[in-house]
């Protein structure tokens, strides 16, 4: 899909692409289709720039992305702008300012494309899709759990039926490799074991928590099998706080919606730079990309809130293929109007003939039309 | 609907809007009603980039929003790349390339937004939505008139019944100021005063040609009454065969919807800067801004093109107010996720009560909603 591979056509810079026909109906639709189940929900879409000052979209948690984001000069203000890399800040900046007076809890929804600067050397997309949910201002069980299912209905919509849940809560790691007392290149190291699940590593550096996370490392798994591994475990009063609160939540999915796919992965914690609660990753069965992602967080003001993000073009390559709406060509010779209106109004794309033309069925072909409509008849080729 | 505007909140760039709620949802469903309507004839979408190569980017036509274009370094390949002031310039180079081998005439239609860098000390958007169609391959008066019909339906699709098609050839205009042999300042005074439709200055100035000039300027208004001036006209060949094609679209457009409000201005010019043929603006009745604007011009390698572009968020002005789902308070009491459901699918917004609360009533209206779920009963409020 990049024209970097074609040869003969004009260069898009690497990460850039066009979405053509197919693809672009496909994305717009599951876009809108995902937007629907949100609203379905309460949500209530929220549209910001595509920019704003740097100031404010790298506010708070806006400043994990610092690196990803590229900055413009505004000759108006003579102050510098940034292309927002994820929308997260904007809905929260949105909900701490002109919707502050908003009853609450406050759901807002957005979709939209985001620009990263991209990371050296590496083929990433540089212009992604996101379309999410927040709800803000509630801090429950109930408020994550609602998250969860409304992302799961809106995969089912999709035709996304294999998928699972990864639900995490970063703070627990942070919390005992706090306790463990390390700093620097030592804490470094700790990290960087847990990171890649070395049981071996994990024990040898983890000095006073090296038991604890030894075996949370064994909690990773199915729920089924995650959930009484964490429940049988001797933590620390702070920690207990929080193992409970993850528990309580895959509990509550798993009552909910007892047919959802869900496993726990207590260690995880890369990549969540914000994060305060629980958070969850999305993936479709059998392909390696997450479809979305998101967790609990603390908006502008401390405000409690949970979130999730989807990545569109990533959801729809598990997603049902579309089906485009059948081409007629309209045979020049029509000369009302109310026919080919008629079949737009029963789902068909109308293909007009500008010229009349010797071999009708021929040119219909040429134009991808598997239908005539002449001297108001319909024909199927 | 400026942050600026409002005290105490974060500030945006000026240009630069948050849509809120109802707006956002809006303009999603209008750009959605508009591209369904140009899918229903035919035209199928493409998504290029918010960005690419500057090279590309200000190519042909798209030279003449040089000036309107924020301009970034690519940290990749060392190159700049500029943001798109306009979308037109991206659907030739696809069609010029990726779609070089599909059949023509190539119908495409396109919505998204676009970046503008401004107009020091104006206030003017300087983030727009665009959504339009351009059909490819084709020069013939039928072309010309399939969009201005595909156009009017959109309109009509939206719930705009009141608008007009303005339509005008800035090559008459130009052809006749070459033939008056003027060059420089003196050309320039006839421009401008053709330009404010100054009769008199026109025919001060206009040498040679002033006498077809002041006529022409006679032959602006309302179809009926344009076209006879303009046909009884005399004038050079290569003029007249120019006059005679927006004749012939105008009458052709006249037959097919004799509903259409068309006028007709010869000697307007100003803001074509790429177009060879027809051209046409759209207006709301009584709204003095433009819906969008279109015309028939060169595409990449010569090939003839004619499209129009919509300027969602003008439209949306002028077009038929959205309902929203109405809301429905479920109290958390409801077990039972089948009820919620059910009401979803029938067209309502669910939104769950997250705790269990004294006055139902109450909490339903503090959350905007029309109707209270409980006991497995929908409640008017």
């Amino acid at each position: 899909m990049r024209l970097t591979e074609e040869p003969g056509t004009a260069l898009l810079p690497s990460g850039f692409i066009d979405l053509l026909q197919h693809e672009a109906e496909a994305e717009a639709r599951g876009i809108e289709a995902v937007m629907d189940v949100f609203a379905g929900h309460g949500y209530e879409r929220v549209r910001p720039p595509l920019l704003e000052f740097e100031t404010s979209l790298l506010h708070g948690a806006g400043q994990a992305l610092e690196e990803q984001t590229f900055r413009l000069m505004d000759p108006e203000s003579r102050r510098m702008m940034a292309l927002r890399p994820d929308m997260t800040t904007q809905i929260a900046r949105i909900a701490a300012t002109r919707l502050a007076g908003s009853p609450r809890p406050l759901r807002l929804s957005y979709a939209g494309s985001c620009i990263l600067v991209g990371t050296q050397g590496r083929e990433t997309e540089r212009q992604i899709s996101q379309a999410g949910i927040e709800l803000i201002g509630i801090d429950s069980i109930e408020a994550d759990t609602e998250i969860v299912l409304i992302a799961a209905e809106a995969l089912r919509t999709l035709g996304i039926e294999s998928f699972s849940f990864d639900l995490s809560c970063p703070a627990l790691v942070q919390g005992l490799v706090d306790l463990s007392g390390y700093t620097g290149a030592r804490r470094a190291q700790l990290v960087h074991a847990l990171d890649r699940k070395d049981m071996a590593a994990v024990a040898e550096l983890g000095g006073p928590v090296a038991a604890i996370l030894t075996a949370l490392v064994e909690a990773c798994g199915p729920a089924d099998t995650a959930l009484p591994i964490l429940e049988g475990l001797s933590l620390p009063p702070r920690i207990r706080e929080i193992a409970d609160r993850l528990i309580a939540v895959v509990r509550a999915l798993g009552d909910r919606d007892p047919s959802l796919r869900l496993t726990v992965d207590p260690v995880e914690f890369r990549g969540w730079q914000y994060h305060t609660g629980v958070c969850m990753t999305v993936f479709a069965v059998g392909q390696r990309e997450e479809l979305g992602r998101g967790g609990r967080y603390l908006a502008q003001g401390d405000e409690p809130a949970c979130g999730l993000t989807f990545r569109p073009e990533i959801l729809l390559r598990a997603a049902r293929p579309i089906t485009l709406k059948p081409r007629v060509y309209i045979a020049a010779e029509v000369a009302d109007a109310a026919g080919p209106a008629r079949l737009r109004r029963d789902g068909y794309a109308t293909v007009a003939g500008l010229a009349p033309v010797d071999d009708l069925a021929a040119e219909a072909r040429r134009l991808k039309c598997r239908f005539v409509f002449v001297a108001d008849e319909l024909i199927t080729l």
